[in-house]
């Protein structure tokens, strides 16, 4: 046994509540290396009469590792434990403190769960489990308004640049929910749509204003209104880390420095607020002298936008907020957020634009979920950038889902491309064929899966500005074989509820291989995902569970033999098989 | 390399704000398996210009595992980063998502430390670091006021039970503080003085008035003046965790069960409450009926006990709180209660009894420290039940540090025996050397030790009732020597900074072997301590730093010879050598 491979902690992804009776405990072994582990567990205040032990199946594993999991419901909702690991005729105990060959005596030196405190449970909103979302960039959507188009809009499908306006606006958004309906989405994130300079809006000016070139306060109550009408929810941008450099507090100390009332709403560090030395004398988002960072500590800065937070739940009936560069503002302030979020809508979605390991975020006192970039990172690599086999792709699926605890993994914000990458077309080289197996995998595995507006009819572009190309509405231009595929993707994942929140498990996932099959099992309900991530035709093989099955996508039927299932798929094939 | 075995993870003990400036990164490989670790760090918005690699050095070793640490001053308070691993000719680099033999070329795939934000600073009180503390069970103590004595009170000094009573009060510490000030203590840990049925007062009948057999507000407070006057910090123990079952509310539900206004108060699994067919109709500490669990979620007590919590700092000007049983209170009571203590005394020293592993505790929004058992377990592994060997000892120690942030080391609670444990004379079963050598070691060690009531003039007693012996005023029946002992240590440690907040290296730690010799060094000054915990004579080398040095202790000199110090140690012997 490599006991320098076990880990174990308590709190994070390691011991959690899942709900207000059960405990999820989790052990990491060297991958291959332990053949059982068991929990020793019992109530803390009566151990001799309660202890027992539980054995722990294996969850996912990585590269390294494999990782054990199991679920008690204490009566008490209270624990002590430690494990019992297991490898062959090998055995041996493991405490808080130690590893062992015989049995820990001294119940103190184990783990503890010490309560299940239900203000501290990792609680998440139902409803983004089975949600599609849809991303919309305002400025580039549907120009549904032209008397609110800034100077020197240009003509609808221009060339985007950083700086240039095609006159989106909310109208826009509303005269094209159909297109988002007949898709089958039921939740759209707009990026910023509050008062800024830019196209982009990511440097606010008035929290509390609609940017006039998008609408005002009844457009978007309108636009709310109509999406919850079709049972869209939605979710708006906060920019909390920074404000624009037009935001009026900003403007005050920019003029009266030192002297301003506002001074300790940023991190200035010298006046004038400048660049001097090539250096800004205040800190900003990266190097953005438009975006000076807002110091969220500043109690009145804390009101201030917990003020905004609740305002525009309450005023228009929003369904959550995306929340910008989460990770550089400080914990205090998104755990406040989180109260007053939850307190006007417990079911409001709090989502963290981290692109990193977010575990200091996701345990219930901050976020629902982040969006999800290391999802896109591992998908990407796989069908796009081939620098991932099918091996190293489930690695980095159980590596993901190893490291949270699973309410996080349930609402993960899954996406492909976003305002802030280049076009999934664009990555595949427009190579649809590749394309529909990354968004195979999106829609076939948990958390909510995001289309980036346009995507799903062709629409390309490199990196900001390219992928913030003008939406194509003339249907004649619009890929509509894509538009078909992912409308069917997305029926097939309404009506298959293990694609949710089933459990996976990789059937085929070889190294130096392209081949990939996972099974997702919800309540004994068994869904296959196949996948052929190569240019000619494969043929995979997975257990039948003596059933006959069924491709969601394609109906095609497929019998089993001896207990197998032989499934051949053509280039960048897959299929979806349902219980026949 | 055993790559399973490396471990890096953002957030906890692993990558933290020590100051406004300061960032500690530390990264757990096998123990002696790589010889070098370099942190790969930069700017996270402009990699390219900042890059650069900084050396790691070993902070500590455990049994399985060293700890390797580096600072950073990132100019722009963030950083990405990754780590380069060398283990003689061989190198590999690791980043957020993988090894790699090649340098990492996609900064976003590395680590990254988004923003020191100020309102998420770790920051403890540093008066914390100086001061030695005494822990007092009151009714125990003293008993300066004969007029408040229980009915029944028995004759000063008898045999303690669970239930009796013998008189001590708050004037018998008044009248008691120049043995503290002689001892050189400055700083008691009360256990409970509100209103309270047991001699124990963990059954809190009411939390805004001092017990009558201790005395009244004004007593505490004449208590706490005189304690000042003598550079004495007071801690009280807040009991949150429950309240007793003589607490109004929970006399209210008691009577009116599910019509009363304060069944939400407690956590109630049925009425009325008691015990039905073996089991309690609500949930306790323990499975202790005087003790109802309060529902620390609710609005209202939390509003209840966080009024407690301010008022008597407020009131009576105490500086810091004892919070029992803290791991089963919820964590945003906790984060709410240092809001509310740290917003009007920002010098109080926040202290939760945990037992076990605390880092969900310890990351500066809850506690600035925990009663620091697993330190006790050590060291009475290594003296007294000669369980660990030097080097096992050395390891744990190691382990312990590795655990938390540097914050949570310097203001640790080192105790060695408590109201809940067998006095540390009784645990030596006498030996007296071996106690000795026990606090040495307590300090000699960074965090802020502290001294149970009477254990310094040899008390002893089993668990609990045993250990709440009555304080022994003869001096004729005092154990001076020890007493002696202990004033010479307190008056080394507070000469030393070193022993206080250095760093520690273990310099013989063998495996098998009783010697031990550590140095710790602040600001360019050594310390070299040196334990025999043998019941012969043994000699120990250490490296002299071709210096001169002189025992602290004893004022015996030594002399280095080539580079090397020799001492012999008598019979659970030592000595703190200083510089001469």
């Amino acid at each position: 046994m490599l006991l320098e491979a076990v880990y174990h902690r308590p709190k994070l992804n390691w011991s959690y509540a899942y709900d207000l009776e059960t405990i999820h405990l989790r052990l990491r072994s060297k991958r291959n290396d332990l053949t059982e582990v068991f929990v020793f567990a019992g109530d803390k205040y009566s151990w001799d009469d309660s202890k027992k032990l539980v054995p722990m199946s294996k969850l996912v594993s990585d590269e390294l590792f494999d990782y054990w999991e199991c679920a008690i419901k204490p009566p008490l909702r209270r624990l002590k434990y430690g494990f019992l690991l297991k490898s062959g005729d090998e055995q041996i105990w493991m405490t808080e403190s130690e590893f062992t060959k015989d049995r820990p005596q001294i119940p103190d030196r184990l783990y503890e769960f010490p309560y299940i405190n239900p203000a501290d449970l990792y609680s998440v909103p139902e409803w983004v489990k089975d949600t599609i979302f849809y991303q919309i960039f305002p400025e580039r959507f549907a120009n549904g308004d032209k008397s609110n188009d800034p100077e020197g809009t240009l003509p609808w499908g221009g060339e985007p640049t950083r700086v240039n306006f095609f006159g989106g606006d909310l109208q826009g958004v509303i005269d094209h929910l159909e297109h988002l309906s007949e898709l089958g989405i039921t939740g759209i994130y707009f990026t910023p749509i509050f008062e800024g300079s830019t196209n982009h809006k990511y440097d606010t000016t008035d929290y509390m204003k609609i940017d006039s070139q998008f609408g005002d306060t009844e457009t978007l109550k309108k636009l709310v209104q109509a999406c919850h009408e079709r049972g869209i929810k939605v979710l708006l941008d906060a920019v909390f880390n920074h404000s624009g450099n037009t935001f009026a507090p900003f403007l005050d100390v920019k003029e009266k420095g030192a002297e301003s009332r506002y001074k300790d709403w940023f991190y200035i560090r010298d006046y004038p607020l400048d660049i001097v030395d090539g250096s800004l004398t205040y800190d900003t988002f990266s190097f953005e002298p438009l975006m000076p960072k807002l110091n969220t500590a500043n109690p009145e800065v804390k009101q201030y936008l917990l003020g905004v937070a609740e305002f525009w739940i309450k005023e228009i009936g929003i369904d959550g907020w995306r929340l910008d560069v989460a990770n550089e503002v400080d914990h205090q302030f998104w755990r406040d957020f989180r109260k007053v979020v939850k307190g006007v809508n417990p079911d409001a979605y709090i989502l963290g634009e981290i692109w990193h390991e977010s575990s200091g975020w996701l345990q219930g006192d901050q976020f629902d979920a982040v969006m999800n970039y290391p999802f896109t990172d591992a998908v990407l690599d796989f069908v796009v950038h081939g620098t991932l086999d099918a091996k190293g792709f489930a690695d980095a699926i159980g590596k993901q889902i190893s490291r949270y605890p699973l309410q996080a993994t349930e609402v993960a914000f899954n996406l492909l491309d976003s305002h802030d990458t280049p076009r999934l077309l664009t990555l595949c080289e427009g190579n649809k064929n590749k394309m529909k197996l990354a968004a195979l995998f999106q829609f076939t595995y948990s958390g909510t899966p995001c289309i980036y507006y346009g995507s799903e009819v062709g629409l390309d572009g490199e990196m900001d500005p390219g992928c913030r190309k003008c939406m194509e509405w003339d249907q004649d231009k619009q890929d509509r074989d894509l538009f078909d595929f992912y409308k069917k993707l997305i029926s097939v994942r309404k009506e298959l509820a293990p694609l949710r929140t089933g459990t996976i498990q990789f059937l085929v996932a070889e190294a130096g291989d392209t081949r990939l099959a996972y099974e997702r099992k919800l309540n004994g309900e068994t869904v296959i995902v196949l996948l052929n991530n190569d240019d000619k035709a494969q043929t995979l093989e997975v257990r039948s569970h003596g059933k006959s099955w069924k491709d969601a996508i394609s109906g095609q039927a497929y019998g089993e033999t001896e207990g197998k299932l032989s499934v051949t798929l053509p280039s960048y094939g897959f299929a979806v098989l349902r219980e026949a």
